[in-house]
């Protein structure tokens, strides 16, 4: 059985991501909780993840007396191992996109990810309204978002795929901050959150209850 | 015959990435030029680029009527569409950890890039070693890399994989920055820059003689 060890799901976007594919294609794995804290060399966080992955990042995934880490390279490796679960779109040209948008996930949305970190359970409509006005970057990466998601076809792909699983996290953000977005997104947003495994996730997160002071750039408590 | 849109062989990291692979593997491919500039929106580089890519981002991939963009969607796409290349090791644990590392260059080593952009031609040790003295992030992410490379097998998984493309511009960066590195580490570097591809590109990056303001951080004139 594999074993996934996953952040704060209030928190963390990445565990959120790889737990979210593992969930949804009903893949045998077990989820191990590793608390935030603030993440100092000597903390219990890092040091529970240094046996596991050099890196010192969740999410890691353990199969095989292998270790993989970082989201892209768990779906990745998720997507060779399942080939009948489909977790890229079937097509070629469709897998290529999916592929691409991911990727773009992956490695950009700067201003989005570091202005308005995921916060499942907070209302941070106000302070989202003041990041929206005041930095153009961050309307400029939310422009791209929905740009990717015009293109949805249901889900992004027709079917669930990684790349779907890529933006829920955006999801959670333009929630927890109320950006304003088109219609069109609203009903993809809406999409995302009636699946049974992001309502899961949401649930867990909002029953988590542990204020982590790192990850609360905009709140004193919860 | 598939397209590839790179931008200045001196700074841009990320086209480096993808032209090695396709360079290296012998596949068949035509290289675009997209000069840099100041990177603005009605700039001649976005411009450009926005005919090609709604990301706005080098390198881009055309193929068959599609584009694809972002380093590690392009890796994946090729590494699929020629399965007899072997871009990724054939073995399946090493293929996994092959996509660890490179996911893991794909979205971190923030401080690395940030701090030390590439910039082949260039002689930055005295910048060099003041960032390494300033910057504790700097070191720990230098010292990751190390701890990645001293698994090497020659090259990172025997033989040259996507894995070692991804970190060839970090090659570079360290390098023209001189940081302080072991022997070890040494060893891989040399083996990457005696690569046929790499002195290619490296040559062609020296030749261009195309300052580009903002990549250049610490320099006023090349």
């Amino acid at each position: 059985m594999m074993q996934l060890y996953t952040g704060n799901k209030n928190y963390s976007s990445w565990s959120m991501r790889a737990w979210l594919i593992l969930k949804h294609f009903d893949l045998p794995f077990q989820d191990h909780f590793v608390a935030f804290d603030d993440f100092s060399a000597d903390g219990q966080f890092k040091q529970q993840l240094s046996k596991l992955s050099p890196a010192g990042k969740v999410p890691v995934l353990l199969h095989d007396q292998l270790a993989v880490w970082d989201t892209l390279a768990i779906a990745e490796y998720l997507a060779e191992q399942f080939p009948e679960k489909h977790l890229w779109p079937q097509d070629r040209l469709q897998r290529a996109r999916a592929r691409t948008v991911a990727a773009e996930m992956h490695s950009g949305f700067m201003q989005l990810r570091s202005l308005c970190p995921m916060n499942i359970e907070a209302d941070l409509s106000a302070v989202g309204q003041q990041l929206w006005q005041q930095h153009a970057g961050l309307r400029q990466d939310v422009q791209r978002v929905e740009q990717i998601w015009s293109e949805a076809e249901g889900f992004l792909f027709g079917d669930f795929s990684i790349a779907d699983a890529f933006y829920a996290p955006v999801v959670m953000r333009l929630m927890s901050y109320r950006l304003p977005v088109t219609e069109l997104s609203q009903q993809y947003m809406q999409k995302i959150q009636h699946l049974p495994a992001v309502r899961q996730w949401m649930d867990a997160a909002k029953r988590e209850h542990l204020f982590v002071q790192a990850d609360e750039p905009y709140r004193t408590s919860s």
